[in-house]
């Protein structure tokens, strides 16, 4: 019967702690130790303050994606109560004329135009669309389809990204041609392209071979 | 020997197509059939046009939270392409002096404040994780934790959520605790809240009992 | 510039409602249409009340598990407000003496003891994990691993499951051993048994071949 | 030819053990190791016992929720062999008169009355799901979900709740609203409460600010 | 008290059934109806029989992939019990001194070499990872990074490949880029191609633009 | 306004790399560390060569699973790069009217006949799905139920199996009932087998009790 258990647990210790709260539910990422296939180990949740939560694009340094726009990410390397939480951030800033070549990232994006005019398309296999965008429009890149922005207006343009992933891993389509050591024969075979456009590429992106 | 299975091979029909894609990698919402635990069924996949990936918070009506913020979703419900790929969007509009009361979601949020100054709060059972924002600076909330937004600058506050969900079902804490039929009696006792409290805010917020 | 979004934004028709609150992140599975790999699909969240959310386990048909012991399941099948949701639970009633037989579900197990004395075991190809629990005691059935109950006590024992799955798939052995209709010959092969083993439990649980 | 793979396969050296198995697929958290988005780390799975798969409630002290509930959790902080298994679960034992206030979990609740008559409500931002239980009812709490507990009948109310999560994180609402340190006047704001109410609160549960 | 459930559950009628078994765990997909972020809705698993686990290459007619490779698939349109179950096929059959091109598919792939000789490589941002295969090896092509196959032995090359999902759908980089309608001019922008190299296999691929 | 945003970019440091490349996608396990919920914690990305992509089964130690089936397996553990990707490897080589007995894995397995011929079977409780394959045929086993592959055909055979998880964990039916120390009176009344059938078990496999 049921009394037993009722009679067992009478016999319990009360807590006296009015205290009832359990485990934190974020992770900040521990940046210097080992990767796992969910994340990064977490570092201990008492040392999490309000300022981790918080990051700024203000001051930060982008890197430069040729030929001439700016990347400035809010990932977890960057940002590491990210960790585990599946979204990140990052500020694109394409000068006028400028593009974002294409790329893509195993993660969807969510993209919305803060200021200026920018063309985007996303190439998948069977068609392209493309659009036109204005400052207050979104745009969406699926997860793992190559995609690109182009400046299409007067100045620059800024658009802010979010990713459905802390790590979304951008991958530029020239950087995985061009920059590697695979013979230049072996990369025309493989993408079409004739040998002599990619020895240009490779001379132009540092790629040997 | 696997020479069979090589004999066998050779016996096949020649595709005359050259063109080798497969599926398509999205899946457009019909919002007029049913959900089901992993998000809406699919339009077929060649309505889809590029018009469908890009959404505009331009012209659109928002939700007006009490007491005085806009809040612009786009959500699958107002984005259908989103559907399944983990990741939506919101514009969010506090006037001068205004809030965004307290609520959550059940999905992470990365927020960029775009114009204004915002002070935020998480609210989780251990301690309370507070900042202020100005224009390029994000902040992280947690899945699942209560938080707050409060424009504590001149003018209005813009600013543009990312949620790591196509559908990330906001639940306002007013709505959760008065616009129901809950007797107040209950819901003081639930809430620590006096009976006289929970009473003038039902009368507020359209609760009975 | 952000000034034009903001212009924009302020063309916005304000919306009447006061009313904040997005979709109900619950699913009533449709157990008349078909089923998907996530669960079923939903019924309109508008006609789920309050009394879906309760089962009763009194008044209910067990299942009569060979030889003696009833299963009293509150899967998606008997409680479909569970689809999607991540757990289910039964009631499992052992007569005195009695065993519910070696078995594994794709789910993890949680069984409290409610009454009675119960011998546990999870088989593992390395070891067996093996313990008696009395009421106010937990088990872990780790998901996938075989494993059984006997009551080793006075009386009748009850205990009651939960599972990490809204549909576990409970998976006797001696079902999938001895009900089917894989000669006996075969099932001796494969499972080491003497055929005289097998054709005596096939006749037992109605098996053919 | 497939022979060449055949030939090399026959010069493989025969294994001399006739025990097949392959790693065990349970995952003892290691709780002074560092914690993963996916979970704790695993201890050597070979230093698993029989043991380890058992938790009792009885002799163990509870966790006093205010007004007045006890609640004995067997997470994984209690419990390690739950690392990664998605489940857990707890006794709550609720005096006569007595209640669980309002609280959410970043997991779904499946709950059984053992003992007693238990009024139970799920507060969403659209309605409010309420029911009374008796000893042999279930009662579903959706992942994120506002609840609460009352003992509506006569002497104490005992029940046990799985969850599907190994570390759900319980959200008491008192504790979030009122034990921090966020000026009381901000409180007021995000919630509509009185200042007058947030201050009482804060009093009693030791908030400051 | 416990009392109470007991003599409750003992009012059960009892099942008359021997049969203890539950829903079947697999989900033939019916294409036919619409697809959903998890895969398609099911067919009624009573319908599914031995017939439809199995899946022959033998006869089929491959797809032809530019220049010369052919590929056999059985992912979820040739082979729909796999819908749901995280795996899927393909058999690659690459003609003396044939190439696979470099593509990539939304899961993880590992490919066995049957017959012949393959050199393979992966292409990523930071460096390629190339090797050389025989018979008896495999070589894992992680999710959604370019990859390609090329037969450098004597004789046609043949590999069966498995994916971790039964949908990958496979991108090929010349389709991407060549067979839309994209113009020449943007192409080359975007990739860094010379305009006169993108017209060139835009005609070649059926492009336009 | 924006413009904040803006002038605060402006002050960027610009990145003087043309290198946009991000952290790699793969994680080598660790194999001398701890396992996760999620999988082994991950070598440094800098380390892994090509050579870590590809595993050969030739000259490799078979596992001789009874009695006489030789399994040959490129799982985590022999195969580090596997880990986190969901997918695995095995060469299965049974001799001429040789088996490979009953078992199953939390893994769905695809499994392509390369020479010789196999009879196939899964035992589901509610029914058995047999067949027979020969090279060139594929057979889907899904996740978690119990199967079996007997040499049908003359010579052996060899056939390479496929797994949904880098670490599947075979579990062998006659090693889960009869290699432990649990009483044979104990596996007889679990098993509804003979006790002399499983004494006769036992001592051929090691069990002891």
């Amino acid at each position: 019967m049921m009394n037993r258990i009722v009679i067992l647990l009478l016999c319990v210790l009360f807590s006296s702690t009015s205290h009832a709260s359990f485990p934190e539910k974020f992770c900040k990422a521990d940046l210097n130790g080992p990767d796992s296939p969910s994340g990064y180990l977490c570092l201990p949740s008492e040392t999490v303050t309000a300022a981790d939560f918080k990051y700024t694009f203000n001051g930060k340094a982008g890197i430069l994606v040729p030929p001439n726009t700016l990347v400035f990410p809010a990932t977890v390397a960057q940002y590491p109560i990210l960790n585990g939480l599946g979204i990140s951030g990052a500020i694109v800033e394409i000068p006028e004329g400028g593009i974002l070549p294409v790329h893509d990232h195993d993660a969807t994006e969510i993209v919305l135009v803060i200021e200026g005019q920018i063309d985007v398309g996303i190439l998948t296999p069977r068609k392209a669309f493309r659009n036109k965008l204005t400052p207050g429009d979104v745009f969406l890149f699926p997860k793992g389809l190559l995609h690109y922005l182009i400046n299409s207006g007067r100045g620059k343009a800024v658009a802010f990204a979010a990713f459905s992933s802390p790590n979304p891993s951008f991958r530029f389509l020239y950087e995985e041609l061009f920059t590697n050591d695979v013979p230049s024969i072996t990369i025309s075979q493989i993408s079409f392209l004739d040998v002599a456009q990619v020895r240009k590429l490779k001379a132009r992106f540092n790629g040997t071979g």
